[in-house]
């Protein structure tokens, strides 16, 4: 690591951000100019693009983090009498379900283990079963464990039986195909510091626009009204309330990045060939990845932790950092694991050394058993 | 204005900040990472100690713009079934109104011209008047116009009568000294990118520990659930959901540099020396400011637009702004207005400079009757 400089964020979000991408903040601009309401408009459009929904969608970008963003679409897009149908294997699916608890929606889930994902025949089974169901609320890809959701056979089946469907993109945006031009989807939510690879800080919910426009009056909250939101750009190109300008500055850049690498096929291969390294270098030090690779998204790879006294993870952690990475916890509650992100603006180069210094840390703490994993995660 | 530089924005946030706290910003940070959860820390132990609150007051930031907080602060701390006095005098007062329409909170506006604030006395008869009461929320600087409502006596007048009192000082907080050591205050709210000049996109509530640790189950909304986010902080260190990374380190910077000018004593006399350069300036070029000194904040100011047919706000604003100042559309419906910022790292040189541009521009669309104030707005 070169002294000095900062490690590299093997994160789901904050990530690793190009220096071009960082050096956008460094002008001031202001939220009424016109110069700096153009960026949001382009911005915009480009996101509809990404998900071909030109003719059909468009963009509403929204103040906070992905989760502001994800209780934005559920509360604008889910009449206050709708219930919603949740297929849940992870962390975010949770926090759907938790979302619709605080906005009083009725919601049911269709629970599965953390390793496995819904189908389109398990959601049309479950819309069979409760036609009081009017949306499906589907996480792409589970950040929780780094699953991919199947979002075309879902979306088909949420067609087949009319029913709405609302997909958390936030960690697929950009790496995985959506194409809502292909099977209909009525909002795509992400955030500006995940795949696009911009730094965190605004949110954005692109929305079939003829279910948005009949969502006036349905939002909880006036902050997050999208309605509100984006009638008032509509009319004046700004923001309701201050947009964190620099975060969308930087946004533009990462964006402007991203389309001239090749846009989602080219960014989806770096990533894929980063995890396709990070997991086979893992694999020759012993270490076990938590999902099968048919169902592992190139996003961010769950590792189980080492079945060995000598390993804490606190201790790891640190190692590595000094070593120039940062790593991210688990988030599952039945077995102890830990995480590694493919995203960013970083190659397979950084995934190569990523696994030296895990092999070099589990050596000086003297983790000999990489490979076992405790009993809980065995059976 | 040098060429490629950026003009200078002298609006009341975004605004213009140093290049110090816009190069904080050249890193990424991770945010589970310990290195950042410190900074996190440091930022809520500072801002609480800006309103000498360390005895009683506990800080929660929050990601978004300041309307967030504010809505946040309102859902949180009222209860569902409290009753809020809003005295009203302008744009930002009327938000409030709206965000307890939207959380279905009572409420009651005390109305006032936008060139008069409301007094101790006002809001003691309001309270005296409708028991049902149960908090005021207090605009301090009314962004619209620029007027300083009295703080002291507001609070005063809610301690005698028992009542919580949260205060939107957005526009004030870093700027104009607010004492919750001295008078009852349950909640400060602010944001990032304006007095403390920071960029925009956090906002943060200082919030007395004694109520906010009653408020569970108030919050309307997940995100906006300030008991979570203040819970999960003192548990974790870290923030509930992905912080707006770049925003906070920035917003360290940029606090580093409010204390060593000397805190809010020092800030709030720059802005002074700012406010009183440029409304001297603009006076002797014959424009008339909407306020009268004694109740003008040194924040923004307002004034009427010439009653001139060669006077046309765009053009006006584009050609100044090509002389390196960004100015800001009035807020007001019954007069045409224009507002100057007095806030950012900016001192009285920039403010002369912009007398001088405004001066120019006047000459060149051949504005001659600048002291001239529309019909609507002389009576």
């Amino acid at each position: 690591m070169i002294r000095g400089n900062d490690p590299i964020l093997l994160t789901p979000g904050p990530l690793t951000t190009s220096l071009a991408t960082k050096a956008a903040m460094l002008r001031d601009w202001g939220s009424w100019d016109q110069s700096f309401n153009a960026i949001t408009g382009s911005i915009c459009r480009d996101l509809v693009d990404v998900v071909r929904g030109e003719a059909t969608h468009v963009c509403v970008p929204l103040q906070g983090s992905g989760t502001f963003s994800v209780e934005a679409a559920l509360a604008n897009l889910v009449p206050r009498d709708g219930k919603v149908l949740v297929p849940q294997n992870g962390a975010y699916c949770q926090r759907i379900l938790k979302i619709l608890g605080y906005l009083g929606r009725a919601h049911a889930a269709l629970d599965l283990p953390e390793d496995r994902h819904p189908t389109g025949a398990m959601v049309e089974e479950a819309l069979r079963a409760d036609p009081a169901i009017t949306h499906v609320a589907q996480v792409h890809c589970e950040t929780g464990t780094g699953i991919l959701n199947p979002l075309p056979e879902i979306a088909a089946a949420c067609a087949r039986h009319g029913k709405g469907l609302i997909v958390d993109a936030m960690s697929s945006f950009g790496a995985i195909d959506i194409d809502v031009s292909r099977y209909p989807v009525d909002a795509v939510v992400a955030a500006s510091g995940k795949c696009i690879e911009g730094v965190p800080g605004m949110g954005f919910v692109i929305a079939r626009r003829a279910v948005l426009e009949k969502c006036q009056g349905n939002s909880h909250s006036l902050a997050m009204d999208l309605f509100d939101q984006w009638t008032y750009l509509q009319k004046t190109t700004q923001w309701r309330f201050t947009p964190p300008t620099h975060v969308v500055a930087a946004f533009r850049a990462a964006l402007d990045q991203f389309l001239a690498e090749g846009g989602t096929p080219a960014r989806g291969a770096r990533y894929a060939r980063n995890c396709a390294v990070l997991v086979e270098g893992m694999e020759a030090l012993g270490l076990k990845p938590f999902l099968p690779r048919a169902i592992q998204a190139p996003v961010i790879v769950t590792f189980h932790a080492p079945d060995d006294p000598a390993y804490v993870f606190q201790a790891f952690y640190d190692r590595v950092k000094a070593k120039g990475y940062v790593l991210y916890p688990g988030k599952l509650t039945r077995v102890e694991t830990f995480r590694v992100g493919c995203i960013g603006a970083i190659d397979e180069n950084e995934m190569r050394n990523v696994v030296s210094a895990v092999g070099e840390t589990l050596a000086e703490m003297g983790v000999r058993r990489a490979g076992r994993v405790r009993e809980a995660a065995a059976g």
